[in-house]
């Protein structure tokens, strides 16, 4: 039987499991990456692991997130993680330099590579045949120290692609469309696979916007085999050499095919507030917008701003709207800047930014109340943008722009059809990617050899081994797709503290519930209630870190994301799933005790637990753990377990075992 | 007798009193400007007089402080000002066209005419012969209005300029040089007229670095006269026409003379925390520096941003320093952008931002903990870029950018030596300010004819009418040169409820003792007590609002800055002099009690106030007031009083007198 292309890479990396979708396999990581935001948490953990050097590949830290430096935490962040690169070994880009994803495209993702990185959008280099996966910091940091990752065996889905896409329609719109269709849970547990003849149109950047995206699906990863287009676009970057060619065999079986054909494609746009509330955009046409940005990790690059930047030449942008554009790399701003697009994007009016992560995660030009945002961006999630009931729509830059220009949501199309004047920009890639290296301070460039900590850094904590008992009171009860943006909010407020583990829980879930921190604190233990897919959006451990420092003990809720599900282990919390009646029956504040002894029943592989209820009814919870995930619970958390192998070991080994 | 350029400009807009030194005269004003975290309050206060429409030539709304938008109030502040601009007929520069006084100065600018700005740097465009002056906020609504400003006549001071700047240094060593001479206090009561061959070797550019920065020197006004170098400007501007030739009397009286030769000079920095801390750049060489920002009013023009663009190019930023540039102004942005400037900086490492002020008011690229910033900015106050215990210098572009390629402080022309390849880049012009305006929406272009508040924009509060008794605790006792950025600080947190006095008051003074708020709101009445120069800084009228707001009667101090005087007149807080004696007998805490009856005394014209304190002590305080102030007081502040006489007057007539 032959390989998926996911099957091949993974097979490539196995140290340890089948590739049997749901079994736990363990895999070799050749790269990692991390942010400003969840990249100290990494390298304090790195540090309490008492480890020297980083044992991957490659490894890179970006200053994306915070770069605009509202607090001298944000910049002090940024000084410790320079240190943390140049004394351990990693490459790091400085703040300006643009958002991870796009930079690490640009300077470092290879076909057929395994890439681990702490943020939930590292899959966009499958993009170019690199499998690249999303993890808690936690991770990244075993990973960096030569450790497995351990990820259950997705499903391998098939995406078909055929046809072309037409004019007005682009890369954003296949994955608005598969959003459509699938919704925001539709890729758990999966891999997407894209293949077919419309694949083989898309150029690298439009791949990876599709593969960027794909995290809004919940997918482990999506990805792309690789091809001339693929070498081309390596070539462009002066990297043609780490060109591998990569498909899928002919008889690979697909657990599921989806076919999409691009030339069925127009303009969409994902309405308030889920990504997955799709509709053409001709059905909201009308909408009066205040505020336009173009940039973000999926439409950031010098090819998505290009077409905008086309469009909007020689016209203004409407009185009544700002148009902002956030490039997401220097390497974009530069050839922008140097082929003359950006004078021309200012001279119609646009506000250029600094090429930084910014308003996509709340950061800087928030929304005015009670107001229109059309964005480029892969997230709506109400109040992501920084002001609660929020309207953001999420849309093509070519959408963008024309919203831009006529001062309401308009289809490009009919856009054109009123200027006369209006030519689709397409698709078009520089002759080659030549911006300057200057902000990408390599190992050996390191101006550090010791961690500069400031005074708002503070440690990793360690948890405590489970215990017997887990009882306590339903501090709170949560609906359906609670983000981690609920959880520890992202806005600049709040981000400040991602150092500060102490001063962020105060922060835990003030969106859901501004009492709660205080509460769980006066409580000193407790359980948490939530519907479907709880957890989904970033990668932030911290929104597992926070709750364990706050004494919460266990969360049951109907499903988890699979990254945060992974984060709750790696911090001792137990992940205990419920059906949709014991999640109808419970309550604010109702007193729940495990009956049987946890730290044996986890011990001994129990999957199902009783729980009591106020002492009035029972039911029964689920906990689908690997034997992994399990002694990860018993220690009370990842660190604290790696750390007594290593000690077990007798130091910090070039490659310990990850269990 | 001959006059003085500025006698020539004042008798022009004369409408009452004498050009007597010390005299308070009342004058026309042509335009007026003001920006976002002072406009609210302007238009919020022009809507409580009633007013209907604009009255002076030429009003001017703009957005640049809070560009960033870190919150929806800042969002909804621009919409706010928008929807004034264009409901009562003034421009509006949309957030993103750049800094205040950049954008008037190449838009609006014109030699001759008098403009009044809520901003302390409006005197910037002093360098092509305007008289302007910076006020609170409702000084500018009444100018709206058609009132006349009123203001002391200041001492006219020549200072005369003799030589030609050598290589390396520059306008901006001119201005802190006569900072190193005359100190943050020199200029009080004063305008320095600036003569001589040496003036006119210097550019417009240049000419408003030194009038911008004059407010440092605590002057009420900084001019030059207007020449070829003016008429050249304004035709590169396509404003030929607006020139006028205007010169001081041959025989023209100065109170005072300061002769400067500046082929003496050379690069000049000014140490933390003080503008007037000011010592050569080698002085203070081999400092590691952090970060080093080029922007801001004084220094984010073309003009300056070029020379450091022309040094960095081709070279790359210190590995352990962040540089960022942050235009004045969109037409400085677009225009280096279209040279090319804008890819050559980037290239070298630096983080471009859009145009703002940002940084210079502690919003955005705050400094790490205990580390060296270097900025080309005008003030360096401690705690003003967001952080205390700050190291602030104040340096040229030059000096800046040479730190920022050494990665520690050295001085150019040192660094030259060093490389070999430094080239002193000097000044340059571009052949024509060719910029767009689709930023700047005029009257006519308005897409707004209402008021749009959102729930964050309050109203304007008006004072109680000024009662018998003045008695209350010393709430707080302060030290020497308190800024209006102790008074009410302009870190981001905080200047986003600017629109919203009620909660803006709970940071009252909290730079200096953050209990002091909650203990006046809880006294409900009280005293301050301060040294010299107290309230020096920016103009911002919320420094005299949130103190009346929190019940504060009186401010005892051994002296104070020209606009917070006339603030906490118009907001009917009593200013009273002390001498040092009385100042260093003084405790916080002390129970202090105005023994005449105030009211009456005010109105009667007493100048000498007899202060019981704990029942233990007498002082004498002086009143040093107008008729008008006199009245504006009594009546509880200006706009209370204004209100009045509009109704006296049968509604808000178009040339309402002032009093």
């Amino acid at each position: 039987m032959g390989q998926t292309l996911t099957e091949k890479i993974l097979d490539d990396h196995l140290v340890e499991g089948e590739l049997v979708p749901g079994e736990e396999i363990g895999i070799e990581i050749d790269q990692v990456l991390t942010q400003d935001t969840t990249g100290t948490m990494v390298w304090l953990q790195f540090e309490a692991l008492e480890l020297d050097e980083v044992q991957t590949e490659l490894a890179a830290q970006y200053c994306d997130h915070q770069t605009y430096q509202f607090d001298f935490k944000n910049t002090d962040d940024h000084r410790f993680l320079r240190s943390a690169a140049g004394t351990y070994g990693a490459h790091f880009s400085r703040p300006g330099n643009g958002i991870c994803h796009n930079v690490h495209k640009e300077n470092f993702a290879a076909p057929g590579k395994t890439l681990l990185g702490s943020d939930s959008h590292t899959p966009t280099p499958g993009g170019l045949g690199q499998l690249a996966i999303g993890a808690g910091g936690l991770d990244i940091s075993v990973a960096m120290g030569g450790g497995a990752y351990y990820v259950e065996m997705p499903e391998v889905v098939n995406i078909r692609l055929e046809g072309e896409l037409p004019e007005w329609a682009t890369a954003k719109d296949v994955i608005l469309e598969m959003l459509r269709r699938l919704s925001v849970k539709g890729g758990v547990g999966k891999v997407f696979e894209y293949t077919g003849p419309g694949a083989e149109t898309l150029t690298v950047p439009e791949r990876t916007t599709i593969t960027n995206m794909g995290t809004e699906l919940g997918a482990t990863s999506s990805i792309f085999g690789t091809d001339e287009k693929t070498r081309d676009y390596l070539a462009r970057q002066g990297r043609e050499d780490e060109y591998v060619e990569l498909a899928p065999d002919e008889d690979a079986e697909y657990a599921d095919e989806i076919t999409i054909d691009l030339s069925d494609l127009e303009p969409l746009i994902a309405k308030p507030s889920m990504p997955d509330n799709v509709v053409p955009v001709r059905e909201v046409a009308g909408e009066s917008v205040e505020q336009v940005i173009v940039g973000s990790c999926t439409n950031g690059g010098y090819e998505d701003i290009l077409p905008a930047a086309k469009m909007v030449k020689g016209r203004e942008i409407n009185k009544k709207t700002e148009m902002i554009v956030a490039p997401g790399s220097k390497q974009a701003s530069e050839i922008l800047a140097r082929q003359g697009w950006t004078a021309e994007m200012m001279a119609a009016g646009v506000n250029f930014s600094e090429a930084t992560c910014g308003a996509c995660i709340g950061i800087g030009h928030v929304p005015a109340s009670d107001s229109v945002s059309l964005r480029t961006f892969n997230r709506n999630f109400e109040g992501r943008s920084g002001i609660e009931d929020d309207n953001v729509y999420l849309c093509s830059p070519e959408v963008a722009a024309a919203a831009a220009i006529k001062g309401e949501i308009i289809d490009p199309r009919d856009l054109a059809d009123e200027l006369g004047d209006l030519e689709a920009p397409g698709i078009e890639l520089p002759d080659a990617y030549d911006g300057s290296k200057a902000d990408l301070i390599t190992p050996e460039e390191a101006v550090d050899d010791e961690l500069v900590k400031g005074p708002n850094i503070g440690n990793a904590p360690i948890g405590e081994p489970l215990g017997a008992d887990i009882a306590g009171e339903v501090l709170l009860k949560m609906e359906d797709n609670i983000t981690t943006d609920h959880i520890i909010p992202a806005t600049s407020d709040i981000l400040k503290y991602r150092s500060n583990i102490e001063k962020l829980s105060e922060f835990t879930l003030s969106r859901v519930d501004e009492t709660f921190a205080q509460r769980a604190m006066d409580s000193g233990t407790g359980v948490l209630v939530a519907g479907e897919n709880y957890g989904q959006g970033s990668s932030r451990e911290h929104a597992a870190m926070c709750p364990q420092y706050l004494g919460i003990e266990a969360v049951l809720a109907q499903s988890f994301a699979r990254i945060h599900k992974a984060n709750l282990f790696n911090f001792g919390i137990l992940p205990l799933a419920i059906d949709e009646e014991t999640y109808a029956k419970f309550e604010q504040g109702d007193d729940v005790e495990v009956v049987t002894d946890v730290a044996e029943a986890v011990e001994a592989g129990e999957t199902e637990f009783t729980v009591r209820v106020n002492d009035d009814w029972e039911a029964t919870a689920t906990l689908d753990a690997s034997e992994r995930e399990r002694r990860i619970l018993k220690a009370g958390g990842k660190l604290r377990l790696t750390k007594e192998q290593y000690e077990q070991e007798g130091g910090s080994g070039a490659t310990p075992a990850d269990d």
